[in-house]
């Protein structure tokens, strides 16, 4: 058994890297194991919703839509039109592929599954090399303090359009919640390779996994490296809300920020060309310098390469 | 407030006629209660599926498929491909905007409302004239006793597609049911002018209802004119499998066997024009004999109009 990679990933952004570290490793017949953020789930029209674990999973399978950047391609939206119709809430859409995979895991869920049976149910369903698993199977559901009140996080996100502006970030039941398998054995194996913190948002998809107890210590102890890839690039976010929140919490909006941020936890940190002007500021955290936008599928899999590349030589 | 008439409906058959009463009395102004047979009702990937009350509340608001014979028209099944690439059960279909009725009735009925208020508020964001109402508001499970063993309603219609040989119904919960309060204040209603059997199977669509403690002596009860409509013509049903239930139960298929099958319950009957030869044997019980065959809206609404005049005179 070769030593397992640990990915650490949110949404969109972190889907992307996932995937290229799951062809990578596919092909190299080494094992990853990729740790999913559900401080988004939700309930909603009464579906177990897990937004970040279907980014992962619909990048992995490839049926995600790369067009459009979330949900999967060739998506309809039938379902989404009946319920206007019935006047029933439509600020969250949902495709009608996408359904499918809410009523599995929602039904899944009732008869009495955790959350690690269902993903990796279906994970194996679409084929997938990778092991994945939610962050645990308890629910942690992060809370968006703002000017506007206090907001769960679809409704900041989603209907928000998260336009109040963010005073702190809250993980609801993080404290009650233990690390899920995969995460605990991962970070406990002796043999683990690297862990890989995914170019996602540190506050919506990194910071609730590090709420959990237990969690920071293991990576803390674990003696394999601790890497994170920017997801600022150039003084913004590729995507979302990140650079906004940087701001709004008094943070550097800029990679820097997001490795000061991390702090301790890190022994190394992968950013953008664009920023190379910023490396000698981190000082002595290791730092690669590369092109970590993933346009295309060879993107991914030369970031993978790379960002397995400068683990190995950390170690 | 003029005199109500109560429609007993079931699947698409009655549906046909509920649409047209619902028509006809719009236009009166005068008021439709119709009550719909919930036995083939059943949970399916965690969804309260109530194939007979979507029936008839797509036909009322014209978003039935006229060419299909069932389900909403321009329908997609977008959701059913991707539950089959989730390897998930896919023996029943729904429609992608099918399911949108499916999620709101089945959060309503966890958050609390029952059967009677889902539909009432399903039927009303769709702005249908009638009021419609289940049955009951507790769960009544058509079983089919069959020479391939015992089977749940849909396992029987959908899954075996009706192949087993019927021996016998049970209507599991009708006992501890209670009829829906519809249902049990139009009956009771001096003032009420007509019951009208739509033309649906009577094992799988009216039985239900007639097995609810007090429907049948309600029914008896009243002053108003029940009157059942054939859902048999020329010897065959005119969709689904009402003609082989007759047969294998040892019942003639014919209307004769379907008034006979209602028995005492009935004042009135009407059959179509082409089994006028048998309308003497049901004598001495007034029987219409007129075109049933409903393919367009004039259709509908010209059945109706007959069925209702053929009950005002029999009162």
């Amino acid at each position: 058994m070769k030593a397992p990679v640990l990915a650490l990933a949110g949404g969109v952004g972190g889907a992307k890297l996932a995937a290229g570290l799951n062809q990578v490793l596919e092909e190299a017949q080494s094992p990853l194991n990729i740790v999913v953020n559900t401080g988004d789930d939700f309930e909603h029209l009464g579906l177990h919703i897990a937004p970040d674990l279907d980014s992962v999973m619909y990048a992995l399978s490839g049926l995600n839509d790369t067009e459009r950047g979330w949900g999967m391609r060739d998506e309809t939206w039938q379902c989404m039109s009946a319920l206007g119709r019935l006047h029933a809430e439509t600020w969250f859409s949902l495709g009608d592929q996408d359904l499918a995979t809410h009523l599995v895991r929602t039904q899944m869920l009732r008869d009495g599954a955790t959350l690690s049976d269902v993903t990796a149910h279906l994970f194996a369903q679409l084929g997938v090399h990778a092991s994945v698993a939610p962050m645990a199977d308890q629910p942690v559901r992060t809370i968006v303090d703002t000017d506007a009140g206090t907001l769960a996080f679809q409704h900041y996100f989603v209907r928000e359009q998260c336009a109040p502006e963010v005073r702190r970030f809250d993980y609801a039941g993080a404290a009650e919640a233990t690390p899920a398998t995969l995460l605990a054995r991962t970070l406990a194996d002796p043999t683990l390779r690297a862990v890989v913190i995914c170019p996602s948002n540190p506050f919506i998809s990194i910071d609730p996994m590090l709420a959990i107890p237990g969690v920071r210590d293991a990576l803390a102890a674990t003696t394999a490296p601790v890497v994170a890839v920017s997801p600022i690039v150039g003084g913004a976010a590729i995507k979302g809300p990140a650079a906004k929140m940087l701001k709004e919490l008094g943070l550097a909006v800029s990679a820097t920020g997001i490795a000061e941020h991390y702090g301790e936890l890190l022994d190394g940190f992968v950013m953008d060309a664009a920023d190379e002007s910023l490396a000698g500021a981190l000082t002595p955290l290791p730092t690669l310098v590369t092109q970590t936008m993933m346009h295309t599928s060879a993107d991914k899999r030369a970031l993978a390469d790379q960002v397995l590349a400068f683990c190995d030589g950390l170690t």
